[in-house]
């Protein structure tokens, strides 16, 4: 596997690739990959003649007490599983390579969709991830990015920057990819011990709960919210950060369910911070 | 003159004639096109096989009770202008070509050398130049941008957030133009009565006696500002919002000159506010 550590040498790497016309696709990653990951790359390598991953823990989006020096990091594993699904470089850098004058003066900020869910209990938390993607969009200039659904507030924020910016991108939203028991994956499942990870189920279920409600024929929000609550509430570790039904595309408190929308949870499991979503379509099909 | 209004058009034309190798430059304006404007094609001419100018009133970048509506627009005129300077293509955008959706929700923002000079007076000018330089960067894709030293922290604005976005451009500062008699280029000239027109002479009469102090020996900047301050006010039509005299680099304060420093003057002639500019070459020559 081809690891760049710096800049310049992406720039390098992607004008000898775009060159001759190969088309880019990146796919922007914290590493420690998993399957949720590479079905990011496996996506980017169908639709691209090439493929580079960058492997960046980027600490503008880390809060002061968030797990930033703990955050889990295997480069030699993650080069390995990247080579297997299709990645032709990865872009490692070191925060000095990104952020040679930290933190730096220029930020991306998006604001309303950014305000509520994850951005409501993370203050500066999208402003960080919309900085360090405008960087690596300016950095790789790809034809196309793919993130994952499970961020589903972080894929509008992007695609909403990127609408707003003109940026020359493509944005692929890539569905969630869950355990054989229906935990969505992450990088931070490897912080549950066996108890935890077993009522850290109660995510997806309580979503499978709310869709089952949903094809039943129940379209009101608090009736769905409440039966979400309940089946978290049942496990003696589950603490809510939040639980909503939000308008699909700018994320707006809905009552009676018409339109698309999603119903994205974010609940610790002791001390681990998980979040899972579904997309519920509406009947207007809007 | 090639006039194009629409975005898609812009990326067809540049595709177009960067498929060929061709290096593109563009010269961002809101049109009213003088001297100073022109000295920016030239030099992209110079230095680029294609040229383009955008001529875009930006609302983003007008504070409340400022002049966008009254802010001088001759597209045809400044058409003509701009061929005759060797540019290739005009950018002129609707307003809703640019914010189909006023205010966006994405802005881009720097910090600390904004809150200074005219940033400290027009609060949310720099995020609305940053954000909309920033579109126009990515719409046209350009090799190299041209911006006046008049509007000299602008310049720095731009630079540091080339710097810090990584963004894939070279920016230009292009000397000052001036009026034979000494006045600075400026769209907002033409608000001038006959009066004030020669009252605004002070501006330019005030860095020249500042830089011949200092040419003497003289680097105390109190000193120099004072200079500055009663020529300027020898006007009884001139009011100073500001005269400073920055480190060059990230606009700070400085009392002994030793490095490059900008003198930095904001005044207001009636009604009119005219900005004017000299670099002082510390001895370090850092």
């Amino acid at each position: 596997m081809l690891i760049l550590k710096k800049i310049s040498e992406v720039r390098d790497w992607v004008r000898r690739k775009s060159s001759k016309g190969g088309q880019i696709g990146l796919v922007p990653t914290m590493g420690y990959l998993h399957e949720g990951h590479l079905s990011l790359a496996r996506a980017a390598r169908r639709e691209n003649d090439f493929v580079i991953m960058s492997i960046f823990v980027n600490p503008l989006q880390f809060g002061a007490n968030e797990d930033l020096d703990t955050y889990p990091r295997d480069l030699k594993r993650d080069s390995q599983l990247a080579a297997a699904a299709g990645v032709d470089a990865i872009f490692a850098p070191e925060v000095s390579e990104m952020y040679p004058y930290y933190p730096q003066l220029t930020t991306v900020n998006v604001t309303e969709i950014t305000e509520v869910l994850c951005g409501a209990v993370r203050p500066g938390h999208f402003s960080g991830v919309a900085t360090v993607v405008t960087k690596l969009f300016n950095i790789v200039q790809p034809d196309r990015a793919y993130f994952g659904q499970k961020d589903y507030q972080q894929c509008l924020v992007i695609k909403r920057m990127v609408a707003d910016l003109n940026m020359p991108v493509e944005i692929k939203m890539v569905p969630i990819v869950r355990e054989k028991d229906g935990l969505a994956m992450s990088s931070r499942n490897v912080y549950l011990s066996e108890e935890e990870r077993r009522q850290a189920l109660c995510l997806n279920e309580a979503l499978r709960i709310c869709r089952d409600l949903y094809d039943k024929g129940e379209r009101s929000a608090r009736k769905l919210l409440d039966a979400v609550q309940d089946r978290i509430r049942q496990e003696p570790l589950a603490a809510i950060d939040y639980a909503e039904i939000c308008s699909a595309e700018l994320l707006q408190e809905v009552d009676e369910i018409k339109e698309n929308v999603v119903v994205a949870l974010a609940v610790r499991i002791g001390s681990t911070r998980l979040i899972d979503n579904i997309v519920l379509e509406g009947d207007t099909g809007v």
